[in-house]
């Protein structure tokens, strides 16, 4: 990318081009020109636009004007060059698991679907490292390596692709152990918002070699660059694997005991939370008994011996806080009932009210934060009248909420939407963040103000402006309008 | 910080200001202002401006014109809004123990020195994590902690200030189990090239909530922002610990048995090869008996059993590579010598050659090609007459030469330099980077469009251009001449 800048009159009004939608004729002569470069990867059927401008969550849909499914980087670049050209807005689609509405597109534009981009380059056993395409899904990429002993520890609920967990910084329940995205990717190739295709990193595991571009774009949405090509750290699959579940009398208690956990240096793989609505939905759902009071889901990784030993101590921990008592699921098959059980809690909390659209939020806090965070929280639910199940990735403090909204009724999208307001000050005022693992989107936007201040939010647009001085990059999103 | 610009003509030529020495009349107008200001914190002895434009190793001494000791962030404001006015250069100054040149004051300026700024501001047991001041050290925030359990893993060799392991995105003998520093940390406090206090992120463990301006700040050595504060994740230190040593017959055996440590998921504390020549000086300096072949110094942090685990394992693995005997030390008294004799592997590389200097390097390769890579430079060392023993940090593929060099001449001089890029240029062909952890500095910045390419680099010229404009910070480093 090379040092550009406009006219003194357009860097002060840089995103006036791209607020409107591009014209008819631009569109159409976009079109063509993308037709001719990938021929029937080009879909602009109704159909086709909504479910590309879709979250999974209730966020009103935007459809692009264009959806294109490039098979390279190359033709990545070849559709940013175009759009470039004609200043029409570009936003990447992965799966559709969004949750804010990163994918909407309020000024049109082009929707670059990387679901053609499945390879899985390259596996350094050695290293444990591999190279994928961006549009290989985590699970994907978990079955291809199944059969080398390695497994890929990010694992947000739903089966998103990579290029997607890289733009939103995604984690999951095993972010406590194994870190997030922001963790376990060594390199990136990207296209630039000039079309450029951009490499950040070596397959080194580690380096001082300058400004750290690889983290710049893991959680930047679309809107700095498209990642085409991303190498990822792996793990060993754990010789033994043990998983339990822990009821505790309190919300607070639960918390106690995760902080003790944690400080005690215990490598819990896995420590999730459940409040007691979740855990009815989640029978409901998923024809289980568990007990319904607030509950902890734990996995541990290790050797048969480290495994046995973490389990003891949890175990002791747990009932120093009044919890237990604590149950094995031993068998593989209990196991992956339960974690299934855990990663259809979205589905399970909607079953609550049916018909009711969902509005998945979250927010993270210190951890000695936690438990009063969720309890102001459950009174503030309670007080509002809202049906929000509680479900959080406690040893990290990032917990979320699923309130379940009649979106027929104003009043509802209203109490709803003062609540989540509510919610974010809550968190941001315990040292928080609006969003622990969700992302920005279009939803947290107002938000980036409260948390970050005027002057980290103005460096953020410093850097917006400068790597997309037109604003063409997934616009409406994070710091740009 | 907002979205400024000058005129096109100066952001076609943005660097020509500084590309010169201040001026006596600028500096003398200067120093008055920050006299002003700073009281008697402001120095000018020929002294103290040599101190501050000196590298561990040898780098050619490039004073700053003035030095200034702030207290407090905002002084540190204060100071960079007074040279920004001036347009007068800014580098910032913590222990000097930088090794590849990034004090150095090639265009003159203010040296900013934070070793006032020693404050523990907070630390957080619950969450294990604290606040610290750029200038308290590792060291002595170690101590700090010592007596809450806790401690801070980044391990370099020198005591250097937490600011200046945050600016080299500094790592050490325990990465490999903890992480480097862009890895700990969850914020950090900067002064902008404007003089504007940022704070990058909150006390989340993580967050989604926009660009990574934390990571983007470390590694970028003063280049975009004086680092004043940081927020840490802590460890509890560990219930065990067990340190002991392991003899190979050569460097392929023992990046073998790494590689097999690693892929087994053995969670090694330090894992760290000295080759014949670092052993026979470590020997001589502290007066150690260890075996004079490639060796491996390793570390197993967890529970006493944990521990144990480990450790036999381990020297299964030495085994099946022809390496032994595993010796264990363990009393704490014999492991502090260790470990200290490795933290001193500097100064007994020294000692190898009485008089003459120190050039410390260092490159890092994935791990599949450590044996490869330390085999072909150790030929090279041969061939090219030099004294160069190496020591890695071979659980992440990392390693240092240390030549040591006649530096009255000049063809000896040629000869290291020639090594050098011959080193650096071996582990970039590897997919390697030009340094694992000393930073790019003053020495390493021919490298980077070598190992990043021109795409990259010029993404990092952008960012650069965008943030600090006038080119005032740490000029001469990283991209910026």
């Amino acid at each position: 990318m090379s040092i550009t800048t406009g006219s003194e009159a357009s860097m002060n009004a840089p995103h006036a081009a791209v607020r409107q939608k591009a014209t008819d004729a631009v569109l159409a002569s976009l079109q063509a020109e993308l037709s001719r470069r990938l021929g029937d990867r080009v879909a602009t059927s109704a159909a086709v636009r909504e479910q590309h401008g879709h979250s999974l969550t209730w966020v009103k849909n935007q459809p692009p004007d264009i959806v294109v499914y490039p098979r390279t980087s190359e033709e990545v670049s070849e559709v940013v060059k175009l759009c470039a050209a004609h200043e029409v807005p570009i936003i990447p689609y992965g799966t559709g698991t969004s949750l804010e509405g990163h994918v909407n597109a309020p000024y049109g534009g082009v929707s670059i679907d990387l679901s053609l981009m499945k390879r899985v380059i390259a596996v350094h056993d050695e290293d444990l490292d591999c190279v994928v395409e961006a549009g290989v899904t985590r699970k994907e990429l978990n079955e291809h390596l199944r059969d080398k002993g390695l497994f890929f520890p990010i694992d947000p609920g739903a089966d998103a692709s990579i290029g997607g967990m890289v733009a939103t910084r995604a984690s999951g329940t095993n972010a406590v152990r194994y870190g997030t995205m922001k963790d376990v990717v060594l390199a990136l190739t990207a296209v630039l918002p000039d079309g450029e295709i951009v490499k950040t990193a070596s397959r080194a595991k580690k380096s001082s070699a300058g400004y750290d571009l690889t983290r710049l774009l893991i959680g930047s949405e679309g809107t700095l660059g498209i990642v085409t090509e991303i190498t990822l750290k792996l793990n060993g699959i754990p010789e033994a694997i043990s998983a339990g579940i822990c009821p505790f009398p309190s919300v607070k208690a639960a918390c106690d005991a995760v902080i003790m956990t944690i400080q005690s240096g215990i490598p819990v793989a896995r420590i999730e939370l459940l409040d007691e609505v979740q855990v009815r939905a989640v029978n409901l759902h998923s024809k289980l008994t568990l007990p319904e009071s607030p509950l902890l889901l734990l996995e541990f990784h290790g050797s048969e011996a480290g495994v046995q030993e973490q389990a003891e101590r949890f175990g002791e921990i747990a009932a120093e806080f009044s919890g237990g008592p604590f149950e094995w699921a031993t068998k593989p098959e209990e196991r992956s009932r339960l974690w299934q059980a855990r990663h259809d809690a979205y589905w399970a909390a909607k079953g609550l009210r049916p018909g009711a659209q969902s509005v998945a939020t979250d927010v993270c806090v210190p951890i000695s934060r936690l438990a009063e965070c969720v309890d102001a929280t459950k009174q503030d639910i309670l007080e509002s009248g809202l049906i929000a199940p509680i479900v959080g990735h406690v040893g990290d403090g990032n917990f979320h909420v699923q309130p379940l909204v009649n979106t027929d009724d104003p009043a509802e999208i209203e109490a709803c939407e003062a609540f989540v307001d509510r919610l974010v000050r809550r968190a941001v005022a315990m040292e928080g963040t609006c969003t622990g693992e969700h992302g920005v989107g279009q939803k947290k936007m107002k938000y980036l103000e409260i948390e970050h201040g005027p002057a980290a939010l103005g460096l953020m647009r410093v850097l917006k402006q400068a790597i997309d001085p037109h604003n063409i990059m997934n616009p409406g999103k994070i710091v740009a309008l």
